[in-house]
């Protein structure tokens, strides 16, 4: 499948190694790809100039997020919460429109250090205003809930027998999402919690996961939901 | 243990029972004794009448808030969110400072249906207004994040290989509430989160919490922190 990523970061970088890895044909999109490119500083997470990256991966290829969406069948947004809606834009709606996204993202605010609180919460959500902001898109909260090493290698964590959630207003974009994760990673408990309301839920379960990653130590966990 | 436990809701009703199956002292707290020994109707939960529940349960002391306050070495709040600080307040300080308090309260608000929002989230937490309120208790957030009945039987959710999380600022306080909730109930995987401010987190998981119970289809359920 052609998949456009939106945010060559450390989750957009993941995510594309992961799907090309599994055949899939990957644009990863960004807002400035020469500008992307002439960088030799890590970034601000501390991961390596993307060109470094890029030239042990050239199998996934790097575009404007325009084209990354117009490359597409299924688009995933993994840029910084706060600079969403702005990629979504720059994408441009004839690029996305009809499209399932898997919204990655998370509305994490750092100013005031770690851990982060939300910038929306509780009765709004980053995927629902997402969802407002171009509502042709089929906006599929998934994969915010774990760190990009367990998204596309659940089996890291206690041979992948733990939970992934996702939500949305499109029952087939939360099937074909599933497929697709499944297929592509091993997800095999995934939770289908049903409308976009649910990614408050989902959002606000960051709180929990930035502060659990200190306590066990590690970013290689998740939950399991047991019955 | 001598457990003064504020709230006859079905939390308070099965905390009581549990702790007086293993051998506890325990006095439920209520604004009023007569009025709620009156009732004749199932409260808004659907719970039978209390004075039909204390009936079948002669081993739990029926008190005020003040008196059950002053019976307990510890104590457990297990009022309603919106209720919980007025309820401490008629326990009044000398029955309650320096007492570990397990606050097992959540800021649910119910005014628009299901599933609640948070009367307070995000950078700050009922925990934290507790505990501000009533700077002499010390607050342990824990119980919060499942139902009563797995609260006191945590082997009836999949052997009991599931999750506990607890906070406080009193690293002494937490303690004690682990020690007593394993021995009791039978917890065996608390995950200590450290000083208060987590509740922000415990309590936003409910979130998540009330949204998962329908689609799980049972309230018998929890999540295993998995790594």
């Amino acid at each position: 499948m052609r998949i456009g990523i939106l945010g060559t970061g450390i989750v957009g970088r993941t995510l594309a190694t992961g799907f090309a890895a599994r055949g899939h044909n990957v644009a990863l999109g960004t807002r400035g790809v020469d500008a992307l490119m002439a960088r030799v500083d890590p970034d601000s997470m501390g991961n390596p100039p993307f060109h470094d990256w890029h030239a042990d991966h050239p199998d996934v290829g790097i575009a404007t997020f325009t084209d990354a969406a117009a490359h597409g069948e299924m688009l995933v947004n993994a840029t910084v919460g706060g600079g969403s809606i702005d990629a979504l834009r720059l994408a441009s709606p004839p690029n996305i429109d009809g499209k399932v996204l898997i919204d990655t993202s998370n509305p994490l605010d750092f100013s005031q250090g770690f851990p982060p609180f939300l910038f929306v919460a509780n009765q709004d959500s980053l995927a629902e205003q997402i969802q407002r902001a171009f509502p042709a898109v089929r906006v599929v909260k998934a994969l915010n809930t774990m760190s990009a090493a367990v998204m596309v290698d659940p089996g890291a964590v206690a041979g992948g027998d733990h939970t992934l959630f996702l939500c949305g207003n499109d029952a087939a974009a939360r099937s074909e999402v599933t497929t697709l994760l499944t297929d592509a990673f091993g997800w095999r408990d995934v939770l289908d919690m049903g409308d976009l309301t649910n990614a408050r839920a989902l959002e606000a379960y960051l709180l929990l996961w930035t502060r659990m990653m200190p306590v066990v130590g590690t970013h290689l966990f998740n939950v399991k939901v047991v019955r």
